[in-house]
């Protein structure tokens, strides 16, 4: 059935079924009223109070023949899930505004729901409104609200100091080569493809790994959405800093080095959608996030003071590489 | 200048700007973090929170033909200040979520958070967050947070009880009416040409009513976006009750009655984007309202217990009116 034949209204009684009894526990305990009145409500709390907003569009951020419509509402969340964790937040609420063409079919719809719910399920995460419209091609915008543990600073893109290590967690660019892997139709062995295919569509925000940050005293971080060396160049930017980072030590997994022998680096260093955290802060305080983390967390490079605002790439004998690629940017040529 | 020659960066940087020195005075002190970061922070607090989210879609929303840049980031913000309104809440935060072609000119971008600044600042709502991305057509997404105050409770759609009677501000078909002159190029006096452009570009979200509805002991309550009919409807569905309208009673503007002799009361009734505030409560508390309004109010009709959920409308002579358009819903064939 097409959401044409359903009608809007139809469709939000359908949304709102689909997502009854799913609201994450804490959240839901607090909530006054979820979807179907003007606004969502519930009952406020003194904790720090964190609002963030991402919209995909079809054919800019995904292609619907590359990522099916469940692993499509799991990655929208987890792109908002993600800027929550890079302040060291919790997940509380989220809302959706859905727009669609008139032919889409109910069930991709569902399905659709169906992978938000299951990744916000994971975050105690309660999906609570939204808005549906018409629309010529399929965008998701999707409003995470999150708090902070109470008394807790938040993580933020200034903090940066001459001195502090650049680290990150996990491994970069599996993603961008997935993507490579998907678009390009490369054939790999089926355990490197499984691989792949599940850091593409299924990244795992960092959700405890930016509340960890936050406890050992990390003042900086951000989510690497955009690629490394421009997320990195946001941290530069707002902490009127400038950072270097050693190629070799960038921690790319062992299958994209393997399958992506000479672009390796490449994908590591410009590649998105990791939804790896970045951060900076002394040795002390990143040994002590390598010690209680529960995930790799490799130390890429130092913040210097040279240069405002400039990030350099060397290699291992510390020489200069030119970067083609930052990252991603919209609007520009590219 | 296109927004593809500053880039997104770019963009961002020049709509912080834009936005820098007009938060609101009472959100701006609770402000943590705004426009830069992955999310926005604010100190919480124990007043109940409120949500809400709506996407306007090029050409299915709004005609840049129809529509200035810098009215239609006051109707974007409007219509979801609005939501609150209907809520009986106090508007605080804004995120904004904008998709653009890249031929768009950086000029109307600014136009376009102006327009959203004007009406904010009216209203003391900080815009905190948000993010821009390329796309075919223009998109605009805006999540607005409120509040209640503190242990007042919020307006539902689901307290309608029979023997209600059914009330509204201001009047009602004016933005449809102005539509109808804009689209069809009509040409009245420049006096009425003005009072109704004025509708229809520069709806007036009803906060204060919606709070003087709570103080005086109304419990349901929805803005009127998709048209009296339509928006009646969800109250009905909501609470399980029916209504109905007096058509002679509905609120007309004289210039709308004068000019659209025929279809006047076609405009009231089905016409969407008044924004005025539907609401029901016991003669004595919609009396209550009255005297303390600032604005006209309006009995047009009441609840009844026949028939679940349907909206009755009729005449003088208490005769039922078919209603051929109830009001705006998507995806349905029109």
């Amino acid at each position: 059935m097409k959401v044409s034949e359903l009608g809007e209204f139809g469709l939000i009684d359908l949304l709102a079924k689909t997502i009854a009894g799913s609201p994450g526990k804490e959240a839901g305990q607090q909530l006054i009223l979820g979807i179907g009145d003007d606004a969502a409500a519930w009952y406020g709390d003194t904790s720090t109070q964190l609002a963030t907003v991402d919209s995909l569009i079809q054919d800019v951020h995904f292609s619907l023949g590359i990522t099916p419509w469940h692993e499509l509402g799991w990655k929208a969340l987890a792109a908002n899930l993600s800027d929550i964790a890079a302040m060291g937040g919790m997940p509380r609420y989220a809302l959706v505004s859905l727009a669609l063409p008139d032919h889409t079919e109910v069930e991709d719809i569902t399905a659709l729901y169906q992978g938000m719910i299951e990744l916000s399920r994971q975050f105690n995460v309660a999906i609570v409104g939204g808005d549906t419209s018409r629309a010529p091609l399929v965008i998701i915008t999707i409003t995470v609200l999150g708090i902070t543990s109470q008394d807790n600073p938040v993580l933020t893109r200034s903090g940066a100091k001459p001195g502090d290590k650049v680290a990150a967690t996990g491994c970069l660019g599996t993603a961008a080569a997935s993507w490579e892997m998907l678009t390009k139709q490369l054939r790999f062995n089926s355990e490197a493809t499984a691989c792949l295919k599940e850091a593409f569509l299924h990244p795992y925000p960092r959700i405890a790994e930016g509340q960890l940050l936050v406890e050992q005293g990390v003042k900086t971080a951000i989510d690497i959405s955009d690629g490394l060396i421009s997320d990195l160049n946001h941290i530069c930017k707002a902490s009127q800093v400038s950072a270097r980072i050693e190629v070799e030590r960038v921690p790319i997994l062992p299958t994209v080095k393997a399958n992506f022998e000479g672009k390796a680096h490449e994908l590591a260093l410009s590649g998105g959608e990791d939804y790896e955290l970045l951060f900076t802060g002394s040795v002390d305080v990143i040994n002590k996030v390598k010690t209680t983390a529960s995930c790799p967390v490799t130390v890429i490079g130092e913040i210097t003071t040279a240069q405002p605002s400039q990030v350099t790439v060397v290699d291992e004998k510390g020489k200069p590489i030119k970067i083609h690629k930052a990252g991603w940017e919209h609007f520009t040529a590219r």
